[in-house]
């Protein structure tokens, strides 16, 4: 015991969270004992909260309170025909606060991993696949993450999509707005090189 | 509204804790989501428990799930003479670990600070001056930081001491052990000239 049973126990449990490790959780104990404790337990009045309410919805598979998600509940974009693939609510957001895509979502929850037992029914490809064989839609955009397991997610979607006969795409790769060529990498501007567009 | 009512909430009072902005947050809120619930709740309830049961000691005014703390509390320690002042219950933690003090502590929650309303009263020194005066006290030691703020609340507690006829002893500031003295700051290195100790 380093400090006191409830303190000691709070500091473990704290280390759950991602990127806190023991320093930073004595610290955030220490914040949270320091500060108006009123604000500590509306913090656990949340997390129970959050952990109690939020479940997935039923269609995309995103976070959601209810049966539905706010996006598939949203009539305009019940009809959209475009769905695009994404792996974490997270990416669900930042796609969200583009304002570029108005259509729906499915969410992996993950991506292909079968070393970590995620095989394609974990991501919920059986669910998709459904979805795309009763359903009216016009495209498939793939939206994972560019890393290896992405990639690989990526290209067994589009299998399943061409056997379909629905037209899939992958979101473009290359070199970043903003960013300067010398500072990207040399995967990165391969990429971009091969996924050149003509300048009409 | 970016996500749902319970996970913006939840985003939104993780930011109470200390060096998390809110992508941090948001990525706290996905992963307790994301992870197994029962952790999350657990969380929840640590969190809960901590600001219910954490109080202060009576005596030093550690952080203290009774009425004294761990070490008020022990015997052995009741006993000693020394009394060494520190800042926060994460100082007497870190002193602890060196097994070097076997004497009592204060803690003072803070430092004298006037414009944040934090005087002399607000950490705890008409306490500590009781004590003073009630018990036999052979030295106090003042461990503060090294700060502006650290070193003004040494001296006023000194000044305090001194009126007792109580030794007064500050903790050795200079080049830090295993350090090299190029890359230590100025300051540190005048007061390691300062407080130099003669070699017999």
């Amino acid at each position: 015991m380093k400090y006191s049973p409830h303190i000691d126990a709070l500091i473990e449990q704290l280390q759950i969270l991602p990127g806190v490790g023991p320093r930073s959780a004595q610290r955030m104990a220490f914040s949270l004992l320091q500060a108006e404790r009123a604000s500590g337990q509306k913090l656990a009045t949340r997390i129970e909260s959050a952990m109690t309410h939020v479940g997935h919805c039923s269609v995309c598979r995103n976070y959601a309170e209810g049966e539905l998600c706010g996006i598939c509940s949203n009539p305009k974009r019940q009809v959209s025909e475009q769905i695009c693939v994404v792996e974490s609510p997270a990416d669900v957001a930042a796609i969200e606060s583009t304002a570029q895509f108005k259509g729906r979502y499915f969410v992996l929850m993950g991506h292909l991993s079968p070393l970590d037992g995620l095989g394609p029914k974990e991501i919920g490809l059986d669910k998709l696949e459904t979805m795309l064989k009763s359903q009216a839609v016009s495209e498939l955009i793939l939206a994972t993450n560019p890393t290896v397991e992405g990639e690989a997610t990526a290209f067994y979607i589009a299998d399943i999509a061409k056997d379909l006969a629905i037209k899939v795409s992958r979101i473009a790769h290359g070199v970043p707005l903003g960013g300067e060529l010398d500072s990207v990498d040399g995967t990165t501007l391969s990429h971009s090189f091969i996924g050149r567009q003509s300048v009409d």
